[in-house]
């Protein structure tokens, strides 16, 4: 049963997967099953089983397929379900099935990465790229990992996602700014975020794991570098401008970087990895406010981003309004 | 005599424009006149006259077209003047033509933008881009303006140059992000910096006018949008995002922005105003590195920037070093 | 019914005017709605409809009139309402008969006001402010609106209250600097924040409008200043000097001011605004942490200001301990 | 010889009282004397010694009354000496006669102080504060002081004129807020900076004194008025009051506050202290920059306050342009 | 009963020290009552009782000693009580004798200090130091008190254990570097935190007292070190640099310092003190984090630290996993 | 010729090592070299040749060793040379010889470090402290190497120094806190700035490599580490403990960590680092203040530090003054 069908105040009988499985305690001091369940598509839905027997509130449901019956409840617009039952289903999924993943098809998306890797002539940067393409942590990972753990392109294929947008963007700066080395550019784009692999674990869900909290995804990305580059015999000089770029991206130290943009690709780089991850995120954003809007149209309050999204009607049917 | 064929150790016999002249005192006392001299393609050099006598002193040469005589120094490989002689020429430029510009002619820049404006496919959009480029402030100075004092784009034709590298860059954008209104972003691009042909003025040089100061190009250009929406009696929610786009092209409070971006197309023009104006500072800096690098490589220090602009051979003849 | 006259543990069947109505979610999954109620006076008190039935959660209560059945409970020394029953009354009251009110008749303040107008000597700086207190959004409305929507003089005639308040503190500026050109500082206090009228709404309460999260009302009033000046054929100087009043009153930029203090009149303007907004929030934070005191004198903590707020013997009754 | 009187291009031979000298070395290598030279009513001119004898330079002239011969000088405006010879004069004046002072005389204004302390009402609230006024430290030194080394009232008698200000302003606060407590509030004004005889040293001009550096005014003002609450057996809320506003009248840590404002009379005693000195920073810092206008009316940059000050017309004679 | 000896199931029937109780509230806006309850070793547990009778939630059990009868729950490994009744205990213990404490005896602590005080070579430090420890508010309170409400050292001999903590890292310091003058070094450590004596008050827990909250313990501390080095006539100097390292010990303005380190004995006793406090309150917090290990290994996300503490395996047993 | 036996006023013939020679523009537009001058012992001296002729002005003299001819100058009271010629020696000095050093014998500071090694329990963590001491970058290098370009202990040995006062700081942070690994602790003290060695260049001074600016010491040493635990098989926990240190010793993102502590061995680290180079900069600041009091004794501001560094009478012989 996909999980967009369900409607409120029917009664189901489903199998789903569990992303995010964990006890909680009500008010009253009574504990409860708090559950993200998801089906085949990678859509979700809230579930919660308010009277567990204890021999449910003992078991470990995370990553696990299970059977459940359940009412469906309806809050400020939104469903989620009352569970009256869940059981470990006979049959368990892969569970990478049912996280959500990125709308453009994998084998398009490795085509088009592919032909960028192509079109960089300076050959020891090929090289190297090639060399990271082709580190066991990444091929077969690249195309299936997530580029942030919720913030942004945070879906199955999301990282090859956000690394196209940066490769498009970058060919209108190649353009705009011939000073610009477009093969390191390209390089950038494509190496910036691989510490991600590392630093993002995907099993029912994305979590970080222990390299990802001690080591970070700018240190671990760039130890990648320097083992292709050291690999390949590249020269000290691109060596240092493709370590560079990896560890300069999030543009300032406050921001995680450990050196400040210190070569034009480097700074160009940071500033397409804002574009892509900042955009994506302020659509979220808007389109989450969309669903609760006030009366005034002002949006409500996003206390993350410490501003009202603006929805408005143009934002929703395309349309200005015509007062 | 254009600037760029003075050689060090000739004693030359020229006519410059003044771009900026002031009376400076050396540590011994001595006054003298400091002036920045300007050719016919933009192009400048600094002039002392150490002994110079008291009417040249006590009169104003900024923006004055000169007759010099002068012996060319040198020093830490650029060239400077040392004036014998300085008077004003019979015939006077236009100070315009003396001052730097930039490299795409006019007319190819104002076409360009011509096609985005057609482009814009909403009539109300459209009607107001059109009223604000037909504004007696902006047209016939739009393609003369700089899009900084000093910073960046800070040449004739500048805000011209600026704006479209951003809606080049917000093709992509569009093309990535189906979700963001097309017409909207291009024209938040075209009107983002209009407020600078208030905020600066052109003389011999760009300065800050008294408005500039006091109101600032982020409400200056605001303004001129809330006149054009009105006179083409645009609606409510239309007239806001476009307003919204300009007050927020900063981004953030502490750059200036009176209000935080609210809307994803209000979101991507200020980072893609980002991706124009810092890419084209770090070229520019590392560019000025690059005259005087230190030996071990690392570039020296750049203290708007705090940090060391890294140059190596790469940089310098577009081949990495073979070590 | 008043509700300061309300007692713990009462049964009560009273008329109250709901200033706003959200339906929130016990942890034990139940739905129940959750609303402030107004008198005609504008105290409210948080009312709680624990077992609504379905057809009650799904009604706006927001903005209405209604009569509940209620019982009274006590929490940690302020009264709630536990309600048993809510519908609309029959008869409907005007909205803002029940929001709070500045203390000073409305008809004194607009007279004091006055005053102050009438002893403005520049003629041009006269007549612009005749022409905003003239614009048809600003009169009629000056006199209801709040300074702001939470956080200081939050009551009908509170921007009137705040603007008196800046202009008898703007009295002593002027005899102290007589460099202080009054006109000018006494033109900026009664328009400072006129934009208020437009970025907030008054209705069942105060919030903020689209307007106000797009444009804001620094700038919205700096419009409205602009207006005028042009209506009036004001100068561009004295045009200037008011508009960088109104858009510097937040004195730096991370504070949401788009230009900076640039004359004498704006600096003292902006700090004038501080005293005025910053001591009425200090007193009435003292006021609330005077009702949960802990046992030590040292207040609770004020999550807000980060800080504990003093409250001691002498802030509650006027006369210092005698330890 | 008063130091108004001298005109540029003349050659004087006069007594002045060095504020302060020093050895510079100019760029070719050569050290010469610098010097400020004060008359008795407190102006001040900058003076060169540029071929002065070793016997000259190994003197320590700082404080001392000397005659000198010169050349009078002018750059970009302002006057300075060239000296020609300088010698201790045989009648050495007493420093603080040359010291620049607040214009209302002294006895005016401890007049007016003494109205404020008569007017406190509660017994010992004004104890302490005669007590603090009867400080050895404090009696017949208040009004000599400066309120501070050279930012805002760095003048003989400043530390009083400052006080004042603040009590003004104070009386106003306190009519349009009753729940001040108006003895707190005028005592705070009054002892706020008091810990400024201490902090600064007043010679030939004025100085940090090593407890300046080691203890600061605020510690140092707090230790004064908990002296005096001890002396007069004040209670303990009363002397917590106190002190709390001494020590939190900086308003933020960051500032320099060891606590922040926990009651309405400090918040109200931080803001009122920052009208005073702001305003009276920013009334300098105009008329600074009218000296030195540039062309377009934006007034020049202000490194220390990140600013152009805006001069224009209507702030030099009284009256706006009338374009 | 111990409440280490507690296990999850059982029922129990005891008696503990209530540290704090509070009436809180249920999202069915039921009351319960809230507790921590300590028994005598300083152990201490969270106790609620959710349908206490009225008479219950009336009374005051905060530092009463009570017996209570309770069912013991379990929620996330770590144990709760769920009372089925409280009452007053016949016998009222201590208050003191139930809070936690440091591990070395006082006595054993109080003799390291003396050998630290009798070791101190320059006579006048020496008594400023011992005056200050036979101050009255000292005498006695030293040995009990926390160093702080609850970050680190938060228990009885607190802060006698971080004083001892600082005083031996300061004997590396002074055999590192010679520069450093002894005897001021270990005064400063001494006295640093001393003001914590008044700035805390110790019952049934640890609260700020009113005296904190509107003086602050760094201030309080120098006003004991000014009271001792007037006592004992102790020099300018001296006492000025004593005063000094209890002033600047934070370090920053912004952490609360007046004055910021200005010799290397303050500077020294400032980062020794962050030695002591930040390492000691990460071991708490790594600790804490062990207890709830997420299964990534990579710890969950502490608010207040805004950090993943690492908990692994070497951190639990003491031996490095071996993959 | 040793520099501390040059005499102001005397005429010298000696050979010096240039440290860094570069060609400086007097105000008058002359152009003249300006060096610094080292000795066999380390001391150096600043240099002036301002009439330098066009022969001299085109050499590069960085790094040569020069004889000399000059007269000695003294400026407040520090020696500076004024050249009369200077020529490259026959005989050229090897240019560490002429660097300032470390107190201690290097051979000593090397035994001291081989017993921390040897002192390590854990077999994995010390091979990997002996791999990273083995590596062809660090053998040798190590005890020559500064810690800093010229903030703290850049001196030849400096680095070694440095580490060994960690370490001894580690020895009471194991004793007072049990808690806490020993093995780990000191193995990131041995290792925390072992990148320095590539980030720094010695030759005839200190620089910063390219590597350095574009990678950085902290990625760098981080690299070191983590190629030792491959090379000896280290333990995947360990592995990640060990480089975890390295990455986050500068304590927090804005100071240069990629991340920021998140074990107790890091967080020790990280302020013990904070220890050693602070008092140490702290050190020589007093000690640079204490040769240009000022009369009040309150020191000169230094503008590095922002603040004034307190010198008075104890600073300088040992005893308080006895006022």
């Amino acid at each position: 049963m996909n999980i967009s069908a369900i409607k409120s105040g029917a009664s189901i009988n489903a199998t789903f997967l569990v992303g995010e499985a964990k006890i909680a305690e009500a008010k009253n001091g009574n504990e409860y099953l708090r559950a993200i369940l998801r089906d085949k598509t990678g859509d979700s839905i809230l579930a919660f089983y308010f009277s567990a027997p204890p021999e449910i509130l003992a078991m470990n449901f995370t990553g696990k397929t299970v059977d459940i019956t359940a009412k469906v409840d309806e809050y400020q617009g939104s469903v989620n379900l009352k569970l009256n039952s869940i059981h470990p289903a006979v049959e368990q999924w892969d569970v990478t099935d049912s996280l959500p993943k990125a709308e453009a098809p994998v084998g398009e998306m490795l085509g088009e990465l592919d032909e960028y890797v192509t079109g960089i002539e300076d050959p020891e940067v090929a090289a190297v790229i090639r060399a990271v393409l082709e580190d066991p942590v990444v091929a077969g990972n690249l195309e299936r990992w997530p580029a942030a753990k919720s913030r942004h392109h945070a879906v199955v294929g999301g990282l090859l996602q956000h690394t196209l947008e940066l490769l498009k963007l970058a060919d209108v700066v190649c353009d705009l700014y011939p000073e610009i080395d477009r093969d390191l550019l390209v390089a950038g784009c494509i190496v910036h975020d691989i510490g991600k692999i590392i630093e993002l674990g995907v099993g029912a869900g994305f979590q970080y794991t222990a390299e990802g909290v001690m080591v970070g995804h700018i240190v671990l990305g760039d130890e990648m570098v320097a083992r292709a580059c050291c690999a390949v015999d590249c020269s000290t000089e691109t060596t240092m401008r493709l370590r560079h770029m990896v560890l300069s991206h999030h543009g300032e130290k406050e921001w995680g970087a450990p050196v400040v943009p210190s070569t034009a690709e480097a700074m160009a780089l940071h500033h397409l990895d804002q574009v892509s991850s900042q955009v994506r995120q302020a659509i979220n954003a808007v389109e989450r406010s969309a669903k609760r809007p006030d009366q005034s149209g002002a949006g409500s309050w996003d206390r993350q981003w410490s501003r009202n999204w603006f929805v408005g009607k143009r934002g929703r049917d395309g349309s200005a309004d015509s007062d």
